[in-house]
């Protein structure tokens, strides 16, 4: 029931972040553990204020367990009661997805509580209190336009990724915003890295969710900043370290079946319906994906789907 | 200059992030050590791969102190040569304006060092070597519109705050997007949580990054889901936990000089634009302020603004 689909949640969620780049060893033994959950319904994930053997790495010393059995500094300990409603169950699997064992300011080990004023379990420091908040991370990215100087085609810039997930596949050039860049900041910044290429932000374009791993993809439409110096497109930009290739695409030729991320698929799909109705519109959408869909699947939903159509002409 | 430059944004992302409530002790503790770090230029931010005495909390045992004096697990160690250039002046901030002191996989110190592969400093356990990012949260909020029955005004719901920061001044219905929802419904959530109003949410509005804060703001428009079944507009929302009052504005009553939040002020003056037009647009830009400036302080600057007239009428 709601407990074996937050559990089912949880190894997506998991497998999502590790599908986007941030997995790590720890990540990896957790989503062992995650599966398990499947089986066991709610019981194991409560039961996990310490990690399992299976996430203790070599070196780290042996500590007591303390299982709490009645509130940390007046916050709500989390009991298979409240877990079974469907909000704790639900967030359940938000609060288990990193795996934030220790605090990381004061390194003690972590419960998981309803903070007091809170209404969801959060990873809470024993020893002094901090409440680990996990949030979704934004996903900054550029929609390269361009017109061929020969043919006076509309292209599009992708690139070939040099890593995994979906090594070998085609996608946007895009990336994780950092602390203290704007969203356009940090598209052209990707855009740098991954293509060598220098662009001027047009306006934003998509703004895409996607709460099965917690992300949001904000994707900007942009044009080479020097593109008027040069005759050929391909002098124009070249592969970063995490590209293979870098590739300019008429629109009628982008390789549909080799495309990294639904995400990509939407903004590309939506891009070449503006180019033929002649008007831009700003999309904004979930992308609704199952556990365990790979990120070059195109087994995803778009839903709630809004199109603005904007003033602005192609 | 840059070094302190990069200091007194770190003193403003944490004032920030302790402005917007997310404040701990250990923040508190930070913030201090940040501020003598204005003073002292970049040295003090290196040193620190170890808490403070002021940041450890009381019962946490002290632990050897261990300074890697070469890379760790093939990161490269941040020296103060790498410190010294643009790119890791302006990052090393964000490294370290949160306080992951320890890692919060296995409970190990964490260093601050460039990942191999990587181009920025990061927190970098010295036992299992988990990179622990950090990176920009997303606000989510909403825009409830409404028409009085009696007058035929448009007026637009506002919260009083009862929390700090800003207590006793209005905002929006909005706070942090949780993991595993849209951002659509972390706005239509906020709204049932601090308004007790259950909203349709209409179309995306506007979209603000902070970056002195690490935030970006989306703001929906939405209206009451049960408006036709009541003929005053008050039995449609009361205050939430967090508020001392909710009221429906008419646009040009709204109280301009006691608003929270720069990014509320941005909000509603484009509505207010848009409404007089009869049109509306999707507002995007960025919101620069100083560190330090107050979170109800009119002082900050809308940049890289842009509004895409859209084709939806009022």
């Amino acid at each position: 029931g709601r407990a074996s689909a937050a559990a089912r949640r949880c190894v997506g969620l998991i497998e999502g972040l590790m599908a986007e780049g941030r997995a790590t060893a720890t990540l990896s033994s957790l989503l062992t553990s995650g599966r398990s959950a499947t089986k066991t319904a709610v019981a194991p994930l409560t039961r996990r204020t310490t990690p399992c053997g299976a996430t203790r790495p070599r070196g780290t010393s042996s500590r007591p367990r303390f299982a709490p059995t009645r509130p940390v500094l007046g916050h709500r300990h989390l009991s298979t009661t409240t877990t079974s409603s469907s909000a704790s169950a639900s967030s359940m699997s938000e609060t288990h997805k990193t795996s934030t064992h220790f605090c990381d300011a004061c390194g003690s080990e972590t419960s998981v509580l309803v903070p007091e004023g809170d209404n969801r379990p959060r990873r809470v420091c024993q020893n002094c209190g901090k409440v680990h908040y996990v949030n979704p991370k934004v996903v900054v990215g550029c929609l390269v336009e361009h017109t061929c100087e020969e043919t006076g085609a509309r292209q599009v810039l992708l690139c070939r990724r040099a890593i995994d997930p979906c090594r070998g596949l085609w996608t946007l050039p895009a990336g994780f915003q950092e602390c203290g860049e704007s969203t356009s900041e940090g598209a052209a910044r990707e855009t740098r890295e991954e293509a060598n290429a220098e662009v001027s932000i047009a306006a934003p374009y998509a703004h895409l969710d996607i709460p099965a791993i917690s992300q949001t993809y904000v994707i900007f439409r942009g044009t080479f900043k020097h593109a008027s110096a040069s005759r050929s497109g391909s002098s124009l930009h070249s592969p970063g370290q995490e590209t293979l290739e870098t590739k300019l695409f008429d629109l009628e030729k982008v390789p549909h079946e080799e495309i990294a991320f639904s995400s990509v698929r939407v903004v590309l799909g939506k891009y070449a319906e503006d180019v033929r109705r002649g008007r831009y519109s700003f999309h904004h959408g979930v992308i609704e994906k199952e556990a365990g869909v790979a990120a070059s699947s195109p087994r995803f939903k778009l839903a709630q789907y809004t199109g603005l159509p904007t003033e602005h002409k192609l």
